[in-house]
C-alpha cells in the first residue's frame, strides 16, 4: 500500500470547521446575550420573590397567564426541548423563534411566582429556537440544520451553567440513549465555547462549589490510590441517585399525564399546580423549596439550597423528595423553567443523606447526586461526569489526586445504566435497551401537550 | 399517563452490573497484573538497553528473532489491535490466548535492542487475549464476548497508563470512527477501574508531567474567561496534530505496504526495520529518538524525551519528525510494542516548536499535542480530552481554572475531525464521513499480514 494523502479530503474537512465557525459565531454571541439578559432577569425575579413573599398566593394566577400564554401563542412552542430533539431527528417544521420570548418570559413567570423549577430547559429552548432561525436565514440543509440545533442547544446549556465542554457533550449525548454521533460535535463545541464566553463577557458569573475532601496522597508519582470502601459506598449512592432520577422523570410524567386527563382546560392546569405549591408550603412550613434554590437568602439562614448541601447538616432526611414533589408539581402542571437546577438540588441533598448515613464525606457526596441524579434522568453520563470535573475542578488540584474522576464516573455511570428506560425528554431516541436483559418497553407516547 | 415503575427493569439492569463486576474483578486483576510484570520488566529492560548501547547494533537480529516468533507460533495473534476489534465488530474465531505472551516477548525485545515503539499495544493485546480466554471460560455468548473484549481492552489502557477514566472511555470509543455505542460502558469502567488499581497495588507508579501555565483568574466566581489570542493559537496548533498524526498512521501504514511488498519473507522485514534504525541514528547522531522516550537517561542528561518537551527548548524543531521516523520504520517493518506512547513523544516535542513558534506557553502546548495526536491517530477524541484531565489534572488546580479543560477538547476535537480516514487502527468501523463534504472512501485493505 503507498502512501496516501487525501489532501482534497483535508481541505473539505478544514472548510467545515471554518464555515461551522462562521455561523456559530453569531449563533454563540446571540444565545450567549440571551443567556446573560435570562440569567440576570432570573436573578432579579428571585431577589424579587424572596422580597415579596406574598407574590407566593398568586401563584396560581401565574399559572393561569402562563397557561393562556402559551395556549394563545404557543402553538407548536409547547413541546419544547422535546421539539426541538425531534427536530434534531428529523427536521420539519423547524423549531419556531416565539419560543425564544415565550420560554423566557414563562420561566420568569415561574420564578417570579415562587414556583419550583430550574433554567437550563429555558436555556436549551432559547438556543434551539434562535438556532431555527438562523438556519432558516442562512437556508441550511435539513442536514445542516440538525447540526445547528444541535449546537444552539450546546450554546444554551454551555452558556446557562458555564460548563462549555459539558454543554458540547451534553448536545451531542442527549440525542439518544446509549449512543453518541460526532457529526455535530465540533459545531457544538463552538457554539458552546462561545455562547459561555459571551455570557461571562456580559459579567454573568456561576455559583462556586466547593468540596474539601481529599484524600492523603500516599505516593509521588502520578497514580491514584482509590479508597476501596468509599468506591463502595459510591456505589452504593449512585444506585440511590438512579432510583431518584426515575422517580422524578416518572412522576413528573405522571402528573402531567394526570392533569391533561382531569384539567380539560390546558391554562387550568397550571392555577391547580400552584395551588397544590402553596398548599405544600403551608404543609411543610417552609419555602426553602421554592425556585432555584441555589444560594440561601438571606446568606447564613440556614435555608436549605444546594450550597447548604455541600455542608454537614445542610439537608434534611427527606429534603431531596419535597424538592422532587415541588419541582414535579411545578413542571408537571404546566409552569415553564427547566429540570436541570431542581435535580442538582435532589441530587445534592440526597447525596448530603447518604453520605452521613454511610459515614462518607458529605461534600463529595453531595457533588456526586448534584451530577448523577441528572445523568440518570437525561441520560448523559459523559456530560455529567465532565460536568463534575468542570464544576468542582477548578482550584482544587486536590480533589482530582483523590480519585474525584473516578467515583464521579462511577456515580454518573451507574445512575444512568440504573435509571432504565426513564428520562425527563420523552423525545430521546431509545431504539435499544442499555443491556440485553433489561429491554425496554418502546411506548408510543405523546410527546406535546 | 399513569405512575409507572418497572421493577424487573431495574432489577435486570442491577443484574447486569453484578455480573459485569463478578466477571471483571478477576479479568482486572489478571490484566492488571500483567501490565504490572509488563512494565516492569520494560523498565528494566530500558535500563538495559541504555547502560548498553551496543545493543542496538543487535536491533536487526532481534528483528529476525521476533519475526521468526510470530511467524511460527503467531498466527493470527500478528493481527493484534486489528485482531481484537475484528472480534469485537464480529465475534469469530476468538482472540487466543498465545497473543498475550507473545506481544509481551515481541515488546521486550523491540525496547531491549533499542526499537522506537510504544507499550499500549502490548497493554491491550494481553488486555484482549486474557478477555478471550475468560470469555470461552465462562462461555459467554457472542454478545457478552464483544462486552467483554471491550473491558479487556478498557483494562490494559486504563492500568497501563494510569488513567481509568480514559481507559474506559478509550476502549468504546476506538472501535468505530465518529460514533460510539454505550452498551459495554460500564464493564468497561468497572474493568478499567479494577485493573488500574491493581497495578498501582504491585507498586506501579507513572510519570508525572506537569504544566505549569495558569491564567491569571479575574474572577472570584467560577466564570473561566479564555484568552482569545491563545485559543487562536491551540487551534492552529490542532491543525499541525492533527496533521502529523495523519502523517504517522499513513507512513507507518505505508512502510509496512512496501516492506510486504518487496520482502517477501515475514521475519526478514523487521531485520531491515532495525538496519534503517541504527542508520538512523547514525545519521543524527543521537539515541534521543529509541525506546519509549519518556524520560531522560541520566536525568539531566539534556536528552530530548517527553519531559524536556514540557521544558523550553526541551525539543529540536524537528525532534517531532525524527520520533515520527523512528517509530514508523519500527513498528512499520514488523517489531511489537505500542504507537500511543511515541505519538505522545510526537506531540509533545510539536507542541514544544510550535509553542515557542506562536508565542504560547511550552509547557501548555506540549500537554496539549501529547493527547492531541494520539486523538488524531486513533480517532478517538473524547477519551484523550479526559487523559488530558487524568493526567495533568490532579494537584494541579489552577490549570483547569485557566480553561485547560477547553484547550484540551479544541485540540483534540479538532485535531481529530482533520485527520479526515486516516488511523493507525485498520479495524476501525469507519461507515461515515466526518463531514458529509469530507466523505473518505472506504478500502478494502487487508489487515493481517
Amino acid at each position: 500500500m503507498p502512501f496516501r494523502w487525501d489532501y482534497k479530503q483535508h481541505a473539505a474537512l478544514a472548510w467545515f470547521v471554518l464555515k461551522w465557525l462562521a455561523i456559530c459565531l453569531p449563533l454563540g454571541i446571540v444565545v450567549g446575550s440571551s443567556v446573560a439578559i435570562f440569567l440576570w432577569a432570573l436573578h432579579v425575579v428571585t431577589l424579587l420573590q424572596w422580597d415579596n413573599s406574598w407574590l407566593l398566593y398568586l401563584l396560581p394566577l401565574a399559572g393561569i397567564a402562563s397557561g393562556l400564554m402559551y395556549h394563545y401563542l404557543g402553538r407548536e412552542a409547547e413541546a419544547g426541548n422535546n421539539l426541538i430533539m425531534e427536530q434534531i431527528h428529523q427536521p420539519g417544521g423547524g423549531v419556531p423563534l416565539r419560543m425564544a420570548p415565550l420560554v423566557l418570559i414563562g420561566t420568569l413567570i415561574t420564578h417570579l411566582f415562587g414556583g419550583s423549577a430550574g433554567r437550563e430547559g429555558t436555556a436549551v429552548q432559547m438556543g434551539g429556537s434562535l438556532a431555527g432561525v438562523l438556519g432558516r436565514l442562512l437556508k441550511l440543509t435539513p442536514d445542516e440544520t440538525r447540526i445547528l440545533l444541535s449546537a444552539g442547544v450546546a450554546a444554551g446549556f454551555g452558556a446557562v451553567f458555564g460548563t462549555p465542554l459539558t454543554g458540547a457533550i451534553f448536545a451531542v449525548e442527549v440525542i439518544a440513549i446509549g449512543k453518541m454521533s460526532y457529526k455535530a460535535l465540533i459545531p457544538c463545541l463552538l457554539a458552546s465555547v462561545i455562547g459561555d464566553q459571551v455570557n461571562t463577557a456580559w459579567g454573568i458569573g456561576h455559583t462556586h462549589y466547593h468540596i474539601g475532601f481529599a484524600a492523603e496522597i500516599s505516593s509521588s508519582l502520578s497514580a491514584v490510590s482509590l479508597d476501596w470502601a468509599l468506591t463502595g459506598k459510591v456505589a452504593i449512592a449512585a444506585i440511590f441517585f438512579g432510583l431518584a432520577s426515575v422517580l422524578f422523570a416518572e412522576l413528573t410524567h405522571a402528573i402531567s399525564g394526570t392533569a391533561k386527563r382531569f384539567i380539560a382546560i390546558p391554562w387550568l392546569r397550571p392555577a391547580v399546580g400552584g395551588c397544590v405549591v402553596i398548599a405544600l408550603v403551608w404543609l411543610l412550613g417552609t419555602r426553602d423549596y421554592l425556585g432555584l434554590g441555589v444560594t440561601p437568602h438571606p446568606p447564613d439562614s440556614g435555608m436549605i439550597c444546594i450550597e447548604s448541601c455541600f455542608q454537614p447538616g445542610g439537608a434534611d432526611w427527606m429534603s431531596w423528595w419535597w424538592k422532587l414533589l415541588f419541582t414535579a408539581v411545578t413542571v408537571g402542571s404546566g409552569f415553564k423553567g427547566g429540570e436541570v437546577t431542581p435535580l442538582f438540588f435532589i441530587g445534592a441533598a440526597l447525596g448530603n443523606v447518604t453520605g452521613v448515613m454511610l459515614g462518607a464525606p458529605v461534600d463529595l457526596m453531595a457533588g456526586l447526586g448534584f451530577v448523577a441524579v441528572f445523568a440518570g434522568a437525561t441520560n448523559t453520563p459523559l456530560a455529567c461526569t465532565i460536568m463534575a470535573i468542570e464544576l468542582f475542578g477548578p482550584g482544587n488540584g486536590e480533589l482530582l489526586s483523590s480519585g474525584f474522576v473516578v467515583y464521579a464516573a462511577i456515580a454518573c455511570f451507574l445512575s444512568y445504566f440504573l435509571s432504565g428506560s426513564s428520562s425527563i425528554y420523552q423525545a430521546q431516541k431509545r431504539d435499544e435497551g442499555k443491556a440485553e436483559s433489561g429491554k425496554p418497553k418502546v411506548e408510543e407516547e405523546e410527546l406535546s401537550s
